[in-house]
């Protein structure tokens, strides 16, 4: 999308076409600055670090450090040693593990001197890929934000929680593609960015991109969505998904759950951009999905531009405090109103999931 | 309550018996310090900088703030001015002008000579009336955590939002009266501490002050809650209230409406402390109480402990973004377990608050 008036990517190939170049995510929101990285210990460092992060872009990132990686050494150990210095970056990430899947796929049977432009090409289709995915999820879900317009005939009022945008993909995002694609066909949206405490996302990323883009939006804290639900100033609600349960249970950044219980209770529809790689076709329901709890320092400091423009990190709790960190929680499908998957709205059931792919019908805990 | 094993109140007189001490909260949790008022003039500041807050020590503050004046110059004059500047500080909080009028009735009437001990006789009862408010509720209240602990035979879990703590009141607090009462009779209790933005009362204030006491508690982001209540990790909710209306609804700090709404959806009883002093008979129900919205700087912008231990302020929003500030929301009564009043448990609605205060029935919308 743009950043103030020029399109970006999050991964882009440098005009040397070996280089690979992303957006520094740690600067933001304060510092626009990219990078580029030229090994493969570049791109397992910007992966490890979240100067990238997002299922989708983690991936994209791990396929050209593959590409780097060969373009040093193109061995069957290199190939081998790339994929073990790539996978310990962020051990439970499935779409890392998938994109290093597919370059493997591609690069083993290879001969060694043929494996560079291979993995190039398959880095650039990985990236391509992912932005279809995501355009199509757009195409499907600004449906919903034009229906909500001719009906309505003023503003339509959006809100959505942590990054689900294209920062967290290689372009479009998933949660936010249909509301770029809506703002860019002329129909009047306003965002509502819930901060999303504990790393703030929202205020960070998501802010900070739809400011880039021009989409006209208003930062609130977490808290505060449920008011203004109840006080008709949302139409809709749309947030990404970490993981989806074959069941449309949905599990996503903490605290989406009490945003989607606020929906149900106020008659606000929820809808959840669900991309078909997010959806666990061997998980039964969202109960069984274990989660994470991140370090409690993501709680007790927060970082700043300080009154000099420097970014400083400044503690907000009391030392004599303990701290839990739960990094996502499950909302249930009874609370979603419809999956915007790139193959259409899906019903958040079984069935609903089972008529748009029905090549997963057998991985399906209840076919099985 | 105990701060790190020595008893205090938030204001007290000065062993001069004429000065009035309070403790800092804008320095809370970084530091406790304590500060001496001498003239109207302190007290005003105290309130406006929010070095005192809650409403209860607000009116308490504002009692000592006249026999400030009084000290000074004890003419109608100065009683007029006194009033004015008080007034002024908070213009919106209700025990800040009933706690004015409390002066001004038994003050107006007396010679100016006799006005000094008169004024401090009566601020004084305001204050210790507060605790005995505080005391009963937390009688009341205890019962409830009494029960669950007979029940469950473990740590009873309790999650409260912002801070409705004794730092809020004189002693005791309104939420945390039940818990320190449960906590000092020997019943194993740990409280889940809202963080509560955009002001951190929660991570701030409520954590500080159950620290100092000894009570064991977890600081959470506002956003974790739910999750907690899915988990069965939290046995029972109390949180506190701005505003009562006369069917029950309460109008608490944004973000309680969430997690009665979570409470509700997993059968975690979710009580309010609700002081009478909170209810307001004349409102008919929270639909009609206005929303303050408060300066966007308390979302843009947010206060700690650098790396050397200075409380710095820091930016955590794009300067492209526009920021909204909702400073509470209300909870519609069907979500309340109960509502804890200094006179027992009432049910939340017109009849139950009418049984516990008869003498307050012709003010009720529904009867006048």
């Amino acid at each position: 999308m743009n950043v103030d008036g020029t399109p970006y990517r999050t991964i882009w190939l440098a005009s040397d076409g070996e280089a690979v170049e992303i957006i520094d995510q740690t600067r933001l929101p304060h510092a626009f600055e990219t990078m580029r990285l030229e090994t493969v210990e570049d791109a397992a460092r910007a992966i490890r670090t979240m100067q990238v992060r997002g299922a989708p872009l983690i991936g994209a990132t791990a396929a050209y450090g593959v590409c780097l990686a060969m373009r040093a050494d193109s061995s069957d150990a290199a190939l081998a040693a790339a994929r073990e210095v790539l996978i310990e970056t962020r051990p439970t990430a499935v779409n890392l593990r998938w994109a290093l899947d597919e370059m493997a796929a591609v690069l083993v049977p290879l001969d060694p001197a043929n494996r560079i432009e291979a993995a190039y090409r398959r880095a650039g289709e990985i990236c391509d890929e992912d932005v279809e995915i995501c355009r199509a999820m757009g195409a499907h879900g600004v449906k919903l934000i034009r229906a909500a317009w001719e009906v309505r005939g003023q503003t339509i009022n959006i809100l959505t929680h942590c990054n689900a945008g294209w920062l967290a993909t290689v372009d479009w995002g998933t949660a936010t593609a249909p509301i770029y694609m809506a703002h860019d066909s002329g129909i009047p949206v306003h965002v509502w960015v819930d901060e999303t405490r504990p790393r703030n996302q929202g205020a960070a990323l998501t802010a900070w991109e739809l400011a880039g883009h021009g989409v006209p939006h208003t930062v609130i804290v977490d808290n505060a969505g449920g008011h203004l639900m109840q006080q008709g100033e949302v139409d809709l609600c749309i947030t990404g998904t970490d993981r989806t349960a074959a069941n449309g249970d949905v599990c996503n950044k903490i605290g989406t759950y009490l945003k989607a219980l606020a929906a149900k209770d106020t008659n606000v529809p929820f809808y959840v951009a669900a991309p078909s790689p997010s959806i666990d076709w061997t998980l039964d329901d969202g109960a069984a999905i274990p989660i994470e709890q991140r370090d409690a320092a993501e709680v007790t400091t927060i970082a700043g531009r300080d009154a000099g423009g420097n970014v400083t990190e400044v503690t907000i709790t009391p030392d004599g405090s303990t701290v839990a960190n739960y990094a996502f929680d499950v909302t249930p499908a009874r609370l979603v109103t419809a999956l915007i998957t790139e193959r259409g709205l899906a019903k958040p059931n079984r069935d609903g999931l089972a008529q748009l792919f029905p090549e997963h019908d057998d991985e399906n805990p209840m076919v099985r």
